[in-house]
């Protein structure tokens, strides 16, 4: 028997947890024979659960883990008292190399102060940063960091940089990622104090720096890493998700005003849905914490069991790219 | 003769200058018989740029000064250095009451530092926001600030929720516009050192707050005034033009996929196109700069002739409106 890779998934966390959880850990298990599952969480509530599918029984375990840790508790509180919850106990898994990675929907806060503590950082990195990737125009780029250190130094951001550098040279297979510092400008001079401190330090950093990007040219694609402080990220995350979702709103409004429309939309339905594939996020599975020591990737916290599958298969290219371990010879 | 309200151009200010400005200003004349217009710049340029028009000559006056403030110059300095360039001049004459209003697509940061120095703040008010409009499912919202105070205070935010809430009520007739702070999550502790000191600061003040609004939430319409520092509204006003692009560009690339998304295109283009309109930000005309002792408000600076006559119809509002007047007597 080969050996497969071994993932945890935190089976509690999520507002669809635990049904798309242990769905989506099905639907994984019988699209890949390389991994093997082990569910973290309330035993009999995943039991119940996995008793509605067919699966290959040897290639999953429960953990039982009795806590969970809800979204709205303060992260770093929330892991150091409950060490029987689902996060705690599934990030220990990591830690202890009985599993290759770590998936959870879960408090964001928590999974980045979680990973900190029990997994541990990699030597020269101070802050592990959330990086999902966005659509643009000539792809997708990294946005870097979009986690929960919401005050952020220089330092950090180079860091950023040369994480995120790696990730998209490794998974995305881009040579040579062109990084941008978010800006309110393209001159170097712009900027409020962190980015005008970090200029300079990226200038002299072993990255492929373009300067400043504006905002108006995230969506082109010009940087394949996108560099800024938490804060930020998480801002032009979330309202990429929001203004994507209102736009189609606007389509499908246009489409239904008149019955020419209608008829021009039923023509159309095929190539938007393709288009509306770019802008929707479950299609692009979850979120590395860069710069942990060990593989810890965040699903979307409305995570349904297709971003749980996604979100799962991509562990496994994770996994075989070993994209911790080339950080770790990086930094 | 009726009383004319004197509006005062940039006409040198702004990527397309002087062309556009120049068009613009006769364009803005032939609409309305209220206004008056003074082009402040470069007379022999201007005057030979409105040899291309007809306009009525006794309500079009040029005000020469002979500098021009670049985009990518030091504010402060330039301002302090370039006496005799057009905005210095412009701003001069709101100062002097010789027009009620003064019109510029040129340097944000040095608009802002001269309105400062030159016409004054309000008192009561640390720093004057830029407060643009964006589109929503429900209509539009102020986003403010989107200026040059990067490094922003909590009381500077109350601030502009207050002017927000005046400008909101007064020119986009809402009654107790809901005023939202900009944050990365909705529970009251969350966010960085700035959001968490104004929570507190926002919730004791005399507007109709409703707490942290998370960006995934901005395109809804939940808040009718957006609270945040420059650097991150900035950011979003910015991001919310170039995905704008994107999007349509998209959904063109849709539409010429294949022959039968072209007629479903064809049969949708009137639609689309007034959907496109939402998006648009030559739509909204300029952003008026509040807190400022007089009216002066900021055109795109890419802005083309329709974006600055509709900047100058809208200062017919602003001053029907006497919106600086409100704010003074409301702080």
């Amino acid at each position: 028997m080969k050996d497969l890779i071994n993932i945890a998934l935190d089976a509690m966390g999520g507002d669809n947890a635990p049904e798309a959880m242990v769905q989506g850990a099905v639907d994984a298990l019988n699209y890949s024979d390389d991994i093997k599952l082990f569910l973290v969480g309330k035993e009999q509530e995943i039991a119940k659960e996995l008793e509605k599918y067919t699966y290959d029984k040897n290639r999953l375990e429960i953990v039982n883990a009795d806590e969970v840790i809800e979204t709205d508790e303060a992260p770093v509180v929330a892991i150091r008292k409950k060490k029987e919850s689902s996060m705690v106990k599934g990030l220990q898994l990591v830690k202890d190399k009985k599993v290759e990675a770590f998936v959870s929907s879960g408090n964001t806060g928590a999974l980045l102060a979680g990973g900190t503590f029990i997994v541990g950082r990699i030597k020269g990195i101070d802050r592990p940063a959330l990086a999902p990737l966005i659509p643009t125009k000539k792809g997708v780029s990294l946005l870097i960091d979009c986690g929960a250190n919401v005050d952020a130094k220089p330092a950090y951001l180079v860091q950023f940089a040369k994480m995120g550098s790696i990730y998209m040279e490794n998974i995305i297979g881009i040579e040579k990622p062109v990084v941008g510092l978010i800006n309110i400008g393209e001159e170097d001079s712009k900027g409020n104090e962190l980015t005008k401190e970090t200029f300079p330090l990226l200038k002299e950093a072993p990255v492929n720096f373009m300067g400043n990007i504006e905002a108006r040219e995230i969506p082109s694609g010009k940087a394949d890493v996108l560099v800024c402080d938490a804060f930020v990220g998480n801002i032009l995350l979330k309202y990429t998700e929001g203004l994507g979702l209102t736009f189609f709103g606007f389509v499908k409004e246009a489409i239904m005003s008149n019955l020419q429309s209608k008829l021009g939309g039923m023509l159309l339905k095929k190539s938007l849905k393709k288009m509306a594939k770019r802008f929707d996020y479950t299609e692009y599975g979850g979120a590395p914490l860069l710069g942990l020591d060990g593989l810890v990737v965040k699903a979307h916290g409305s995570a349904n069991a297709k971003v749980v599958k996604n979100t799962i298969i991509q562990c496994i290219k994770f996994s075989n790219m070993k994209i911790n371990e080339k950080i770790k010879e990086n930094i």
